[in-house]
């Protein structure tokens, strides 16, 4: 790979070129890794709910032509200046948030959301130069949260790019780039659920699958799924939920359902819908004197949370949580690990796969609903 | 003392007849103690503003005739059945709120919300029998939260009994029954903050207060008091804090003002006034990544608490707590250890003393707001 270093790349990448419109395979030049940066060959992308949200662009502001894509696996092709602790061959994760490791956040021992790299959804350019890494004939092609791995090759600031285990499969552990880290940390790292105890997820999606699976491996004696989908039930069996509540099943509010089945309520409840009605609930839900919620769904930007504070004074806790509370660069390693010393199962959210010149059929299955995560091979 | 055991005991009380009546020093018979119960001779008590609110007994349930008071020192006379943890001679300091050792709440680490002996205000009587300790010529005086200390006998569930060092000066140790506890621990057992970080407290009454001291002995760098009533500041310096805002002075909304000052918002904040704006308030005033609030006021029945979820999913947390966290019999003996041993100062918390006799002296004194401790001398 050492040719490549210092000169433009042509390779091919899915762009998307309007909202909403299906992805373009296109050649396109990936200039070289500036200050910070990296320059990544991306083996394994695959498709989070959170670009599907931006490639529709309903209600944001349009950001296009852009390169979509943030969970990923790939190795590194070159470096750019000062980048000390990564170099030419290293397998990596991309992430859509960064560790810049200077900032008052990344010294913080609670804190993932760095100062200088936190997620932002609106800049389409590198922060070293202002500039996108991406062109067509000249024309500049957008990023997407910093990672843009929808191309075969792309540069990220190397505060954003997880260093991991050599022998990790990237086409299993790309996965943990986002959403399943993302529900996965939110039990481990913010519920902290301990062993035996009862705990509620609401949403059966990918990440509130690896909620679930989180509290599976936190030893949860009860996990309840809650879901308006029934058909969601029989596969989150393997992700460890014991039990199933459908909203639509009772009169009565969930929390309330919930409550008469634990004997007062959940010790922890994690909420990964993004609904506010069921943020409440998942609040609501909660034993009184040690119960903690983790908000995880990413609310309506009109939402407001709503509770009588006597909810909170009998001892609940309420938290939320960003990316599971994990540090890119310093936590994601260990994720990892899980997954290689078989702690933690990742082939199970896996119930995809396309190659790239394929993946708009990958958009297709999830406005559809079906699988979890499509891994798309580049 | 042993010649009174098994005796019902003659003694003065100050008797509610009706609400916000002055209270009438009367001679009471107090009934020996029954099956886990113990009976008391009160030596100093003094006035929390939960006492006024049920005298007062605006919106309530007005419960009377009735012998209030719950912060207070005494000795224990005698013990009834199956008590086996106190004596005769015992210092303790009775509690409104209970720890049976024996319920899911109890076993916790994490509660102190027993089940069995929980804050209850509308309970007149004792759990044993369901009658009253107390009567006047055959007619019962109701008790108040299971200590009616206003009495210089009273019966008590050894539930709500805190055996501690009988070196303790009881005229001092005795405001740590309630509202001290009650900040102190909010701050030290919930809030948590560490050495260096800044403190926001909301409401500078006894509470919040005992709040700042609380972060105070944690070695906060900046505690920053927020009150309504100015004529505050100058004696919340002694309690360690170091800044004050005043909501009225600014014309933006005073987590906003917070913010400011503290490059993006405090570590921790405790609000201790029981109004929901300042419970919002006091949510979005803490920093992103890491802040934590703690809600200590009780709120109005028809509060809601709102804001918007994106302020819980950047990593803030929100607990309420009750009583300090503390566990009455388990952990107050500790609290008075911190005075013993001069890291918790309690003199500047007690600005009055009355005696017995002039009880309603102390009424007058908390219903102008002046003061913060009266100690009443039986």
């Amino acid at each position: 790979m050492a040719s490549t270093a210092g000169q433009v790349i042509r390779c091919k990448a899915a762009v998307a070129w309007e909202a909403g419109k299906p992805l373009v395979i296109e050649e396109v030049e990936v200039a070289p890794p500036q200050k910070l940066e990296v320059r990544i060959k991306i083996l394994f992308t695959s498709l989070c709910h959170t670009d599907i949200y931006f490639w529709e662009a309903k209600g944001q502001n349009p950001v296009f032509p852009r390169i979509f894509g943030h969970e990923a696996g790939g190795i590194v092709e070159s470096v750019g200046e000062g980048v000390t602790d990564l170099a030419p061959g290293d397998h990596v994760l991309p992430v859509f948030t960064g560790e810049c490791k200077e900032c008052a956040h990344c010294k913080s021992e609670e804190s993932n959301m760095c100062d200088l790299l936190r997620i932002n959804t609106d800049r389409g350019v590198m922060l070293n130069d202002g500039k996108s890494r991406f062109s067509i004939n000249g024309k500049p092609i957008l990023h997407f949260v910093g990672t843009s791995t929808f191309s075969e090759y792309t540069v990220i600031h190397v505060g954003c790019v997880a260093k991991i285990n050599p022998l990790a499969p990237l086409d299993k552990v790309c996965v943990l780039s986002c959403g399943i880290s993302t529900g996965l940390g939110s039990t481990l790292n913010v519920a902290k659920p301990k062993k035996g105890s009862t705990v509620a997820v609401f949403g059966l999606g990918a990440v509130g699958l690896a909620a679930a699976e989180g509290a599976r491996i936190a030893g949860a004696s009860r996990i309840i799924g809650i879901d308006l989908n029934p058909n969601r039930f029989e596969s989150a069996k393997k992700f460890g939920v014991t039990e199933f509540v459908n909203p639509k099943d009772h009169q009565k509010p969930v929390q309330e359902v919930i409550a008469e089945m634990t004997n007062g309520g959940v010790d922890r409840s994690i909420e990964c819908t993004g609904h506010v009605d069921a943020m409440i609930s998942a609040f609501e839900c909660v034993h009184d004197g040690w119960g903690v919620a983790v908000l995880v769904g990413v609310p309506h930007k009109d939402a407001v949370f709503k509770t009588h504070p006597m909810n909170l004074l009998n001892e609940r806790t309420l938290k939320g949580s960003f990316f599971g509370n994990y540090k890119p660069r310093t936590d994601l390693p260990s994720v990892v690990e899980k997954y290689m010393n078989k702690e933690l199962e990742l082939e199970k959210f896996i119930t995809h796969e396309v190659p790239f010149a394929e993946i708009n059929k990958a958009f297709d299955l999830m406005l559809k609903g079906e699988g979890l995560r499509c891994i798309i091979r580049m």
